[in-house]
């Protein structure tokens, strides 16, 4: 038999940074590569579809009054109000891809971390990313040149706030390096799927094994 | 500042499986690979000598009065009496290890690991490896010229005993290719040392990036 016959169940790898300490190139790296069979949870939002969006695969798009509606009705496992707009993780998706051992990747928020950790906290995996320093933070944020100087003021004092929540989070990464990053979060996704929890085939396997003569 | 110059609570790595699924094997692979930098926690017995060994290296060899007294003042974080010679693990040099960030290895039974996670859960990752099938186990043991048949009989008895333990475990590992259990391993060495708790230095360091203007 196989190790990677014995059914698993699925789990949530959710990773939280600042903006500029690299989780979004993080994020890309880990879907694109195909030999981790990873996907990334589609967020359901009410803000208006831009041209190059497709429905269903950049964002479900939907409207506030359905919004309201299945968030009330605990459709969402976490949801937020940005600039007006509201955006969401739909529990359904994520819990058909768990039943069936498909890993789930979530590019969120400290806050959005904290709501799905207080609904699936056996399922999560928590991974925050650190920039190796402020000074480093700060060049990074210059150098995207599509954003305002006041933006990139305000995304500072954002990072500060999200760097302050650190402490919520099972594995920390400093980010000196996008490759050995890579590397650590592959570890830590390799190492996760061996957790015995998640292991649910186990119990089957070492039935057989023990009731060979 | 390099990710890796954060200071780190060395950690306890525990591998139990039944005799004949490779846990002897992976654990010296582990600790001859250098760069892992892994240390194999040394028992303490009352075992006589044998001229091959030395004290210190393969263990720390006492009379019974002293472990006795060793034992019975806490000093061993776990023991057991095998045909009427006693084992145990000091506890001195383990914590010593610990504080200096150095990981440690462990090749011992279920009851071992039992005593040492009571004591130490914080510290301790435990792994258990599994054989592909019971057929494999048992050509694995029958191909050790150096056993009899009625010692092979006992350890297929004993490996019954020691698989029914998996539950305990952390990590559940499937032993059907040396190298692939190695890599596992490895990962979930790699993914430990990345967790928040056990990254002491991480408040310094993140008081230090918050703290720039």
């Amino acid at each position: 038999m196989q190790s990677t016959d014995i059914a698993r169940r699925g789990l949530m790898l959710i990773l939280s940074s600042p903006s500029g300490a690299g989780k979004t190139t993080l994020t890309r790296s880990l879907i694109e590569r195909n030999e981790l069979q990873l996907q990334l949870s589609i967020s359901l939002t009410t803000r208006p579809r831009r041209p190059s969006e497709v429905d269903g695969v950049h964002y479900y798009f939907t409207e506030k009054d359905q919004f309201a509606f299945r968030r009330d009705r605990g459709d969402l496992l976490e949801w937020a109000e940005v600039h007006g707009n509201f955006y969401g993780t739909p529990r359904q998706p994520v819990e058909k891809a768990l039943a069936s051992g498909q890993d789930m990747v979530f590019d969120i928020d400290w806050q959005g971390t904290q709501q799905i950790v207080e609904k699936m906290r056996e399922d999560v995996v928590t991974v925050f990313i650190l920039p190796p320093s402020f000074a480093e933070l700060r060049s990074r944020l210059d150098r995207r040149a599509e954003d305002a100087a006041d933006v990139i003021a305000r995304r500072l004092e954002n990072a500060r706030t999200e760097i302050a929540r650190w402490e919520a989070y099972d594995y920390v990464l400093i980010n000196d390096d996008l490759n050995h990053a890579f590397e650590q979060l592959v570890a830590i996704l390799q190492a996760e799927r061996l957790k015995r929890k998640r292991r649910t085939g186990l119990a089957h396997f070492v039935e057989s094994l023990l009731s060979t003569p």
